[in-house]
């Protein structure tokens, strides 16, 4: 699995100033062209860290419904913390988050999965339920963030 | 009434540099845990505002209405107000509004409120018409600001 | 055809420190109050650039369903150039889009007009799908622009 | 402008004892057979008067969602004003009101107009929410109107 | 054929003073207790009037859609008719209609067949699409009438 | 309980001539400004009438569909016998009702409550079902009254 | 009429041990292989009986709605009763009712005629609103009983 | 809060040789006549046992949309619990659920709680999504029990 | 292909007296953990039965819209023989079965393919459309079974 | 039963050079002017015939479903044969058959029927899903034929 | 008014042996792009020979419902007739027409008007109700012929 | 890939005189049995040429809403080329085309997919939006083509 490249033409994040600025992220893996669906689609490592918030369960039943949000929450949320890293910084510097999700009810599992990327109290915080995502009906979040990460 | 803590375990705003981001703001009293629907949850001093705007008629059957976006509205912008106060400035320092309705007819009430916040001309204003807010379909309007206080 | 005047009153955009941000852009025609809707509505030197990348076809069947988003797209953009030349920058300085369609599959030919302005690399980009934008149903794209202009 | 003739064959007010019946009006203007959707579409001394209630602010995006019922509420009121005024009599005489809405929440303002034909207390009155008006959907409001004019 | 009784236990029209109120009249034929849906539903004198304005005209695929409006119309207007009659007075003597239909389309036909009541001037008229009638989905039209007939 | 006052600044009845015309009323309490949904909005004298009828069962699982348009319908009828007896008559000479309804199929338990305010043949009568009514979805009945009382 | 054979090649009823299990009844007549959808389809003795709960008055207005769950009601139950029977019991060792409705609201009408047939308490009993039964969309509740009749 | 009386008149659970069969459970409570909707609905003891698995965490906006189907769970086994502890059994005894959803999903926290009754190996089990129950819309659950109780 | 482990922490089926209860079974492959789809899904032997009742014809066009249901009546029967034999018995002791269908229409195919498991009659049976199985959409129909097994 | 005069005042068929051209075919029965539904509605040879593939099997509850889309096909294409018989034609020279269906599942079982008109190849074939048929919803499939009979 | 040039680079008409071919014409006129949607789109001459068949009535509140199928019908006729005229011929050498229509009750005008244009029998006719067409949902009727012209 | 066979069995062309009629041809692959989707499912020939009118850009974002159209009309042109070809005919022989789509603005990229095929003027056209094709919901356009080939 590789969570690198963005879907299209465009910058994945820039710094202007003091602010590092990220391209909205999505939960598509490059290489399938196709959106994380299930705990197959992220690395065992992480399915072991969902455990610990009760998810990945095992049971089939429990895990379709829950599991599309709750990879595509890691997969996002891991993504956005490689391009902190990129830059220099960690989720700490990652200031301000804007979330859109497709179906609101999402934020619950949405919120425990952050809660493994900030163990502390979490950014600044903007969630809307909006209608879509690129590249199709499949993506269920979306994160907008904003890292201020001050040049030395 | 209180309108001062957040609905989940995010900061409602943080300075980094000469901003602050301040997070999506809805009118849900968090004593109550219920969003604000009529005039009866704000203060009186409030309607007395929006009066002179031509709301808050006392009139059932104009009130029942109008009402719901009328107060949030105004439970929005004076939550913003308060979050730039704490940070040392005033509503002329909060420059930048992403506003989004879940009707967008709701701008015209919203955007006589917030002439009572901004007699002068408003900052930069974005809006759009999204499907829902947290934590219900009772939220019409969340309004997310961005304050510039260049520290002295 | 004049792409100047915003529809209420707010500002179109407003430096802050080194950032210039822009109010959210939609295409309506200040002059007519409707939106841009077809290849008419946009300059004769717009449409040759537009029929570059294949658009402006003169087949009224062809033209018909394409030309609201594309002749939207280059509007809106074109705004943007416009409001970040009053700030002595270019579309290189222009770093962050936020774009909101009402329909995703417009991205695809908002994307090539997109091309026609950032002949490189586009700038950050966040792409959703909303429900409707001011001042109705007929607008089809909104974008939200920030720029870098540090000050010399 | 003209308000005068009926759409199609029928008595638009006819006196029968000591009452006059009036058919139900909407706001169609007969000379461009359109209905009435904007604040150009009725008089200035009109628009003068919604502007002191708080209507046609010149400000685009919140005069596109309140003209149309707005306008059609004075042009409405304006009609029956004028049939009273035709069997010689005024505002006054016209004792009972069916007011039909294709939405509801256009009371509020149909509200807020009448009020300028009836500066004291409105006559009885009867609300209801139906589906649709001839000639078609853009029209919001019918209202039918009997006056009590006895004969002298 | 039998068009006399109501369906309910309320009066079918009742004088007061100089007028004569009509309850609001469907064509449902009481014998049957189904809705006068074809034209094989009224007598032949009746098609022979209908035919004279382009109605009945034999043909299946014209008459299928046309035939449930064009015999409900001149079902109810006949009703009409037997109850003006019944208290001394003619079509004439009904000098307001209030007519309620399921899709405004409809109003085109019902037009034509009026005016085989009325050749002259038809009376005060409101005209409204509401959603349904009883007793249920195949009623498409229902009229009030009221009738003037000054005691001698 | 009170069930006299109107909601909104019109009149609830007024006497032109030999008639009393009133508004349309609706089953809204005006001291608690909600519309009255099940048997505790209505007097225990009321229930103990609709229990001769069937209704007010005292079984959850069957009041929770039946009480809100049953209780309704006590309280407008009601309300028209109040408004006639202010003007000095009785149901009886109550001599038209005009009567929407959200859902016709309420007509039923309608029908049963009528006819305990009118033992014997009701009044002309008319039925039709609309869309929504003052001050929104909760209320499911509309009636206008018209009260014959010749001057003595 | 006749109540008798299933609408499919399976038991309609079956003694294994102490138990009887039925088959879901629907109130379809074998002979005419239509649903039961007024009271013309059920015995006058079945008429009468309903009469005693208020049902069947005669009045189309009001049978209209209510005589299909009326009727239908009471011809499931009195299938359960003769199955009961053909197995040497009474309603009282029908023990368990599984009550699948298409409209919840029906199950007031339901439980008024349930109680014709259990004058004491009903057994044991579920209740569920799913999306439709064989043969189709006018079959309004289908019920599945178990007997027990222990072996003498 | 009490959770013991039916919602209508049957039997909650009758024994019949050596089984107990009990009535289709909902969550609601009989003394306020409303479904169990939030956390404050069930007893501290039960949020206690909840958040043992993740659930009642304080954070308005996650518990907004999971407390009803969590708390309903909690509340619909403890009643079965009770209703096979009145026979002389445990939740062992309990051999056999049939589930109906309103909305799938609601299957993964139900399962979760009811790990909390049933520590090893659930029984016997049947899930079905169907479309609402008694009494209303907000009841999200319902559970068809069976107890194999041998006499001894 | 393996039809043998359940979806969940339950019991496919267990012995109480002299009864077999089973879980409701649906078609879903553990293995793949996707619904059977086509008959591909299923065994050659299994095709074969199918061929000799009209269906897997080999035709695309024909195949495409039968053969989910076909193929998973198979599978959700060959699955309840299975759990008949598991126990000692044959299709002949499964003496009850509930059928839950998705869409009603598939009730047709179904019954076709279960008449090869029940060469003679079928057992008792009950017949509902509900609105969705676990674990999602592509389920069209689930079965629970009642085996009869007395002890020797 | 009669198939033989067209719906309306054109030609069902006509021949131009070696080509005859046939109206599109539906099945309504001009006698009854109803469109086939049930068996019944073809002859018991058909219903024979039918029997070969599987259909008209008797079972009410197979049938119901089955029914309308069997006895249509058959009645469509016994009508397109009995027309090229009148020009002298058999099956095999109607050389192109463009089918329009109103739901596309219902090509399975047409197709079915269609083989036992063409026990070799069908011709040439087109096959599309639109929405409706005069002369009404009950039409499920229309099919336009073309026939080739050079001249001798 | 111009109705000669089709609306994209294909062939309007085209001759192959004895037949003409013309591409499905539509009522848009070139000129405007526009379709045709009122009676002052077409000739005078156009509008007296549809009042000899009832339309064309200058009442409003009729022709708002009719004009726009009944002036669709004429135009796209008339375009047919013009290109048999091109090719040598008259309507009575088209002898085929597949008429498809966004709602099927507009046969009934069409009908009529094409009695204007085939006084005699019409030719062989396919009728279809089809979604949409080309270049949009104004368009009503859309109508492919064939001639047959056989070489002299 | 392979696109030769058809998908059930009837002809995919057939000679009659001088004409070869073909069926309606979907883009669906025999050997997968699945719809073409994406430009994979096309030859790199075919892509090249695709290119050259701006399609397959190699961005996912851009592809993924294009390409299900774009490749559909290339392989739906690709094989009546073919069948042509196999009449000793090339696309100049196919004179007729009448082209079915689910989406009507989907034309656009067909229009441009058919100039790599009509280099010149393209034949004569009917182009109609449906509801659905066979084998189902992803196959998007349906083309059914005429040849003209006189024997020689």
């Amino acid at each position: 699995m590789s969570i690198g490249q963005p879907m299209a033409n465009y910058a994945a994040a820039r710094r202007v100033g003091d602010f590092v600025f990220m391209s909205g992220v999505v939960a598509v893996d490059p290489s399938t062209r196709r959106a994380v669906s299930s705990y197959e689609d992220i690395p065992e490592a992480a399915r072991a860290a969902l455990r610990t918030v009760g998810y990945a369960t095992g049971q089939m039943s429990v895990d379709v419904f829950e599991a599309p949000i709750v990879a595509q929450s890691w997969f996002v949320l891991e993504r956005i913390r490689q391009l902190a890293a990129e830059h220099g910084g960690t989720m700490d510097d990652v200031v301000k988050l804007v979330q859109y999700f497709r179906r609101l009810p999402d934020y619950a599992p949405y919120n425990r999965v952050r809660g493994l990327f900030y163990p502390g109290q979490p950014p600044v915080s903007t969630v809307v339920e909006v209608s879509r995502f690129l590249p199709g009906d499949e993506v269920l979040v979306e994160v907008e963030a904003t890292a201020y990460l001050p040049s030395p």
